[in-house]
């Protein structure tokens, strides 16, 4: 009998990762290629399916190929379409499957780049065995990828999952979205920034991150430079992280109340600060959980290298995981 | 062949509704009795259960009872059981379908009342047809039963949809439950008199409200006079309720970035007040939603009186739509 194989495409802003996956989840074949590079989504599509053409052709004897799984910014799992998504190039509504399926001959299943690391993780990583749980990405933005009973939640549109838009304050930070106050302003490798440059700016305290060039609009200063300094113990850093993890923790116990997940998985950048952000954001959600859910949500990290997992998470969507 | 009826109990704060129901959802005979006259639990399952044995006897010629669904507070549909819930004067953890199940030999099936309101509306009432929808019980407190996918959210361990404790404020109004800042002191009937009163305090307005004697703590002043007051046009008592509906609006945009719903429903006291209170929570809503849900979310009022919809959601578990 052939081997039974599928394709994961992760679609990011600036990179799109893919695969070939077998059923165990290895990735027996991967390349990438750079999505900012592409203004129209054609020449795109003839690149990536290229590739994978070439990557295919080292298959073709004893493989037999499922189908297709694609993570994508505000892909709508429904419409197999990309809709709207801020941090592409191609504005408006893509057809994504339709555009891969007719050079491939292969079904396409999309959905968004967070569903697609939930995917991840039941399968192959930290949420193997849940029914409820939601994996948080927090990377240039905050993502969220919610399982409800074993499902992706989709919502009666297919945009269920957009945490990153929940309010935290009213008036507060403009948002990409064109809102004020999304969560995703503070809780991300960019809201970190923002955030770290507001307490430097109120505050005559010493701190290594002083010694960074920034401005405001284009910070040099990055998620990465203050969790060094954190772990000099630099006091200024640490108050950013634990101000980080205040408002994520408080809007993660209102997801809590919500959906009652077994385990909430932070995935991506900002979540390798490790204890810098889980401590802060644990103990407010805690402390913001009705009483009868203390102690019993998990906050675990990522059990998956960033980019697989989102070649993973897509590829499950291939075997029907969805 | 002989007609198939179930029994449903919907359990108040004050009031015990039960009825038999027939697959059409017609009421064939209801009565009442006070939860709050019971210390303990026992004589009121025996007055309760002895009420449903005199009703039932007038249909035992050609009827079937398939089974009994029970709607009370903090009621956990996987064990059967009404844990710690503060409005009840039956503290800890009451086994009450064990108990309803042993008198009347019938099965038993428990959630929580918001649950049990969302089911009657999703077979009776305005969510008929619908897959996903949320409905917010406006009451003493503000419960939620959140359907994904025609399936009531339970989460893991059945205490999903407690959305009237997510946090408006994280220094906000202390909660019934301990913590500080939830929704549901703010937009509840309890919650709307606390902001009548600030309001009240911190204005020199004219206002019919300053007619009615109140005292913090223990309040004459209720939800249904501040409605008197809007419709009679006074300024205080619209704050008042633009207020509100800020507030409440801001969390169903919440809500809807979590499982985009087609539609929300309020349900129960304060919902009556119709466009006092649909109006700017629905404005705000609206402001706070990320742009591509924008006018698609419908904001629907419950077409179910408050007592009907609660037997009848109640009902409908014993028949199996959980």
């Amino acid at each position: 009998m052939k081997k039974e194989l599928v394709i994961g495409i992760d679609i990011g802003g600036t990179n799109t990762d893919f695969g070939i996956v077998d059923k165990e989840g290895n990735i027996l074949w991967n390349d990438s290629i750079k999505t900012n590079k592409y203004n129209e989504v054609e020449p795109f599509i003839t690149d990536l399916t290229s590739k994978i053409k070439t990557g295919l052709a080292k298959f073709r004897e004893n493989f037999i190929v499922k189908g297709i799984g694609v993570g994508a910014p505000n892909g709508n799992f429904f419409t197999g379409n990309i809709e709207f998504a801020p941090n592409l190039k191609w504005k408006g509504i893509i057809p994504l499957a339709d555009l891969i399926s007719k050079e491939l001959f292969l079904p396409v299943t999309l959905t968004n780049d967070a569903n697609a690391a939930a995917l991840g993780e039941m399968i192959y990583g930290a949420a193997k065995g849940m029914k409820d749980f939601i994996v948080i990405t927090l990377g240039t933005g905050l993502g969220s990828g919610i399982v409800v009973n074993g499902k992706l939640l989709y919502g009666h549109d297919g945009f269920a999952g957009e945490l990153g838009h929940t309010v935290v304050f009213s008036e507060g930070r403009l948002c990409g979205c064109g809102k004020n106050g999304c969560l995703e302003t503070y809780a991300s490798a960019t809201g970190i920034v923002t955030t770290a440059i507001e307490i430097l700016n109120n505050s005559k305290e010493p701190s290594l991150l002083r010694n960074i060039k920034f401005t405001e609009g284009e910070e040099k200063l990055s998620s990465k430079d203050i969790f060094q300094a954190a772990e000099k113990g630099d006091k200024i850093a640490l108050e950013i992280f634990e101000y980080t993890g205040k408002i994520l923790g408080i809007k993660l116990a209102d997801a809590v109340a919500f959906s009652s997940p077994e385990a909430i998985i932070l995935f991506g950048g900002l979540a390798n600060a490790g204890k810098f952000i889980f401590t802060p954001t644990k103990k407010y959600m805690e402390y913001y959980l009705l009483p009868f859910f203390r102690n019993k949500i998990k906050l675990l990290p990522s059990l998956l290298n960033d980019q697989n997992a989102a070649i993973l998470g897509a590829a499950a969507l291939a075997w029907g995981k969805e």
